[in-house]
């Protein structure tokens, strides 16, 4: 069974973000999407709410599991049995800092591959950090994360 | 079964694109390796030359299959019922090309994802043409390409 | 009145350079249309049925002229009366090459000011080149261009 | 009449930004320079400080209107009445946020257009933070930033 | 004599850095590697346990000297009489951030050259902070930074 | 004594290669311009002219010596007893293409360092391509070339 790991903050998950996970289940048998939670960043919202909103949002997809991890990403691989690193490339300076984490990471485990997925193209300008700004001063983000995730967003931030 | 594509031109195949097929092995059943024909340039070693030395160089690999193809890759993943196309990234160059080559494809049929892997890092720096360039003025790439390559070259290249 | 020329070889004009005329308008009073003829390429298409398409596809808009030029920009420019040259931008690859140019521009004639526009998501992945590609190989290019266009290449690459 | 924005933080403005607002009124009408209150980062000076020293130094442009802003730049854009946002394109990094910015207030706006303009080749290298850290140290900002703007950081910054 | 400069944080010192100070060796009669004490950052290392780290592992280099230094790097290097800055190039958001400073350092100093190394590949994918990452999660550093640096680590950082 | 080589095509040499030239000078003993002749582009000027156009023009450098070269790099650079290649980088693109030819070269004769420089910010914008361009088209040249190489161009591309 092919087990791929989707790791990433999640602060929270977009539309890019669905997009990837139902495409990685074309080649993968099991994906875990693993949410971090050593950010040195203060997030948005916590570690559990976010675990809890994918768990939602990707309810009907029994492929998908969702999960937090601490430590390095290789540790947390060899623990789930998970021989893949599924990542996302939307621009060239996406493509420069996962080149050399892919690399690290060959490093650290030579089992661990890491393949790179391109989203589709409506959620090319699409981040979790442009989710939070808009929201934060009433932008509408309906188009943007899952109803799940906008309806959060609005109870952490309520229109002033 | 999960058949994928690696299409390109191989004039020659190196040591680059060896490890990419090697490695795509681990979440693929099945690769069939595209020698494209339509090329506008002028190829160092014909089509069946470029077909003949993958087989021989690959031998050893059975889910590996080496074809040539004309026309739109597109047509040549449907008629052999492949979904993936496998593609190595190097550097922000050919991301930009890539990038660009798999939303035209995802266009052109949207069942066919694209996934790009990253070469193993003492592979990096070779090109076919950089290959054909020492080759061309006696320099040595035996550590470059397979010994059924590097054969093939003082052939087609014999020292002056 | 502000007149810009949006120069190119647009063999053939794709639905990228449509968008990016249409948008200039909002902002220039008079676009011209360059169709560049010192290409040292070959051309699938003469100058005089380029320039001819552009102007059957863009006859609704009375404020976009299309002329054919030769030799250099600036110069050409400086003979039409216009301050601006309007240029698009998708990738980075894109961005160095007319960097300089709107430099080296700038450089020829202080009087001229280049201007970059982003042309509309869908059209991002969309190249002449690529297009021509797609339609030598009898692939469908009708939401690639405008049906004058996709006329044009059925009738100058018949399908086999 | 064509109305655009200049928007940024402005901490402080350099001669990079003045050379762009004086391009700029070569096709706008009027350009709104837009200082953007909120920043997270503490600013070197307060959001006063910074529109008054535009005032000060663009005094002699009738055309050129200085004000802060909070909140989204779309929102700022809707109230002012402009359907365009200048941009400065100096690197790659910049071309890649800028990109996803442009896409991203396209989607907030359909009516509103983002044009990038190129720097003054002199200007390339200046950006507000170096600035910054030149006056921190005692260093000759002289030629980098506006008489008004050297007097500032004189003020702000004492020699130690 | 040819004197230069390696500056950095070097928090800490990596092979990559190591290799870069051997290989400068090759075209400088002296190197001073100037460590930064001004960084905004609170670094895991003090000035003075950087110092001491590079001068124990690099003590059998006679023609290296460590020196920390606060300021304008051009202050530092007048003061030391040095004219050329070397500065390792991995990656294109380093070449765009190290271009701005190149330039900006020769506006400030007109004497002083900054030249580009490529470190050796296999140091490609290391940087500081990555160590740093990996050392907190009780990951293997060996590989990643000498001897004297993989200790530090350990004292600093002692495995939970 | 420090030998350095700086090889190109120089078709014809610009402002920008002298000024790299020069400064190279700085920290290399002996420079050696090494004019390729195995380019497969139908040069504009023969490899003799090119040799004596930079022989006049750096004239007054008794520290540069010109001289063309067939074959690899390496092998010109081992002939000449140098163990440094100066390059030139201005611009992303070149970095990349730069980076790996800096690795291939490396690989081919571990002996042979590779250094890059940042030529003067006022020629940046200048390549031998737009000058022939340039120069085609009846264009001005004189503040992008030595005299020596307008005069040739106006002896080689006479006004029509």
């Amino acid at each position: 069974m092919r087990i791929a790991i989707y790791a990433g903050s999640f602060d929270p998950m977009t539309r890019g973000h669905e997009d990837l996970m139902v495409r990685s289940l074309e080649f993968v048998d099991r994906l875990i999407v693993g949410v971090a939670t050593n950010s040195s960043k203060q997030p948005l919202f916590s570690i559990d709410e976010r675990v809890e909103m994918i768990r939602m949002a990707m309810g009907d997809q029994p492929r998908i599991a969702v999960k937090s991890f601490g430590g390095l990403l290789v540790d947390f691989a060899r623990q789930e049995g998970a021989h893949l690193l599924i990542r996302g490339l939307r621009a060239v300076s996406d493509f420069e800092y996962e080149y050399q984490m892919a690399l690290m990471n060959r490093h650290l485990s030579t089992k661990l591959e890491t393949v790179f997925m391109v989203p589709s193209l409506d959620t090319t300008y699409i981040s979790a950090s442009l989710v939070r700004e808009i929201a934060r001063f009433g932008g509408d983000v309906t188009s943007l994360v899952h109803p799940v995730v906008a309806s959060a967003l609005r109870a952490k931030l309520p229109p002033k």
